[in-house]
């Protein structure tokens, strides 16, 4: 077999506008790219280390996690290979296998995983139902208490998602955060789909810890690199040094994202920080797009009105269509990559997310024309 | 500040004969750098995800690590993150804190960090001393009866890094395995400077589990990836999947490396299965250095006959030449950079390694004339 020739060169960014939520705020930028050429080769990010990835001057990572520090409104951060690794290095460090964590009913199912592999006990808020999937921060109280009423202690650590990648919900963190301060759990917000993106300050929603996606929120390209940001009193537990190499975090197994990943994230940052300025914008096009598409008979779920990129929508006259077109369930991703559009899975036609995230006016204009374009054509 | 401004363009493989022993199995191929640029954008491995990067058959990951266990004599692989994540998720799945794991002395630092993060305790193994710095297999029989002795059980787990990264000792895996095997002792073989160089058959060597280097060995380049394999017996334990989301083995956090590096491992990859049947010749070329620059009075520390491209020496002739050269302590470094070579650590003359990984005869030739002629010039 020759793995080489079965491995398709990749066009979607180059040759489509691609909506796929996974994948728009990730997109490379020229420095980025630049950077990652440049870093092509074996383990070229330590040329010159001096022993910890995080504390590099020559390349300036450490003057570069002081801002991002400063950026997300936190105290100190470190690079992670992305932020699964980064909640679960959070939940390692500060809990023990059979302690209670509560997290939220939108979470990533990595969040899960993480517990998982942490051993712990997982307490889950749930989400308001159909349609709009919201999470409550009260019932983080409720869930605390009925934690403390089972077990006989507050949780260890809350994690709350602050936007899922699924409806994208954004959150109250803020009033989740203040719970958590008051009945003194560590929080812990998920922010893989809104560091990078939208403005965030951790300090002003008490957040602890705060993981980011280098890969999927902050146009770091194609290796995965995440970033964990956590408030000055949690240095001694979750940066934890080795008893012997003493410039080596525990929980990140010395350096992580130890590539060209890294150097992409540095190169995109002086961009990422000017993006995020231009929020409104962004939410602004996916308000458009939704009440676009619930005009030609589409149901736009999530919490109204809508205040991030991402957006879910049920279809039923696509599904319709799809009964009946000679591409099955396949014609929605064929008729919309007919029309230069990629990014919503292949086969669906019921239930699809999508992200309007760093698109053109012109852009996300020829997406809703597509839509009303294939709805006029095939679902008389 | 402008983060971008400080990232110095890399150009040490174009421009240099790089003999840094981090580097030279890990440089790109062809197909690796047109698997990357195909796959910079974000979190582009995942565009015909259909639940785990493992089992994707689109892009043929599964195909991959099939061929991969193949290659390495072993019955199942998963992707990691590096090595050393390799080697934590099989601390982290087989061992409990408290529980004894032998190492030895010439791990890398990364084997102890992931055993401190286990919180395990840790034995080790000693090497011998100046020269040779030799791992004694029937060591490990003894280490492990003092384990027992002490603790009133055998360790959970032994450790062997089958080549270490500063001598480039390779030890005898083939006899510790045997070891392990007599006292039922898991053994974890680290083969972040062997597997993707040289050949290894883990069945023959008695391992039950394989850490494999991609960037650093397996000529995927910058952005860090790693293998894990295993055989069979441990699939339930060390692969164990999460109990809500089927296919997302915990120890990977469901998926690790989920970026263009996984690409460059698999690009690559074809080339690596033939480059390991020149080893011959890459202990020649490794002979041939460490015999030339020992005649003009360098000392090649490590067990002889030499059996791996990584060379250490201690040289008085080049410390006392930086006693009195302008440029100190850094003149090696200049002078080699002078001569078109980069690699050994800027400020070193007196011990220093380096490796001929993938060097023609050509450049291993140009190596050796660049120490005569330095050594000639300033050595009088």
């Amino acid at each position: 077999m020759n793995i080489t020739a079965d491995i398709e060169l990749r066009d979607r960014e180059e040759d489509y506008i691609n909506i796929n939520p996974l994948q728009t705020a990730g997109r490379t930028t020229v420095e980025a790219r630049k950077a990652i050429l440049s870093y092509i080769d074996g383990y070229s990010v330590c040329d010159w280390c001096k022993g910890a990835l995080c504390e590099m001057d020559k390349l300036p990572v450490k003057k570069f996690l002081d801002e991002v520090s400063a950026f997300l409104g936190m105290d100190a951060s470190i690079l992670t290979d992305g932020a699964r690794e980064a909640k679960y290095a959070v939940l390692h460090a500060i809990t023990s296998p059979g302690d209670s964590v509560v997290i939220d009913a939108n979470k990533h199912y990595t969040t899960y995983v993480a517990c998982e592999r942490a051993g712990v006990k997982i307490y889950e808020v749930a989400g308001s139902s159909h349609p709009e999937y919201g999470i409550n921060p009260d019932d983080y109280a409720k869930v605390f208490e009925q934690v403390k009423a089972e077990t006989g202690a507050l949780p260890k650590l809350a994690i709350l998602t602050h936007v899922d990648g699924s409806y994208g919900n954004v959150v109250d963190a803020k009033a989740v955060g203040r719970i958590c301060r008051d009945y003194k759990v560590p929080f812990l917000l998920n922010c893989a789909y809104s560091s990078g993106r939208m403005p965030i300050n951790g300090r002003e929603l008490y957040a602890d810890f705060i993981s980011s996606s280098g890969h999927k929120s902050w146009a770091a390209g194609g290796g995965n690199v995440g970033l964990l940001s956590i408030s000055e009193g949690w240095k001694g537990k979750v940066f934890k040094v080795s008893g012997k190499y003493k410039v080596k975090p525990l929980e990140i197994l010395g350096c992580s994202s130890r590539g060209s990943s890294t150097l992409a994230l540095m190169a995109s940052f002086p961009h990422v920080k000017e993006r995020v300025k231009n929020w409104d914008k962004e939410v602004e096009n996916a308000r458009y797009v939704a009440s676009e598409l619930e005009k030609i008979g589409l149901v736009n779920l999530g919490v109204k009105p809508r205040q991030h990129d991402v957006n879910f929508f049920e279809s039923e006259i696509l599904y319709r269509i799809s009964q009946t077109h000679k591409d099955k369930n396949f014609f929605l991703y064929k008729e919309l990559k007919d029309r230069g559009i990629i990014g919503i899975k292949a086969g669906l036609t019921k239930n699809f997310k999508l992200s309007t995230y760093g698109k053109t006016q012109e852009q996300v204009k020829h997406l809703v024309w597509a839509f009303q374009d294939i709805v006029g054509k095939f679902g008389k």
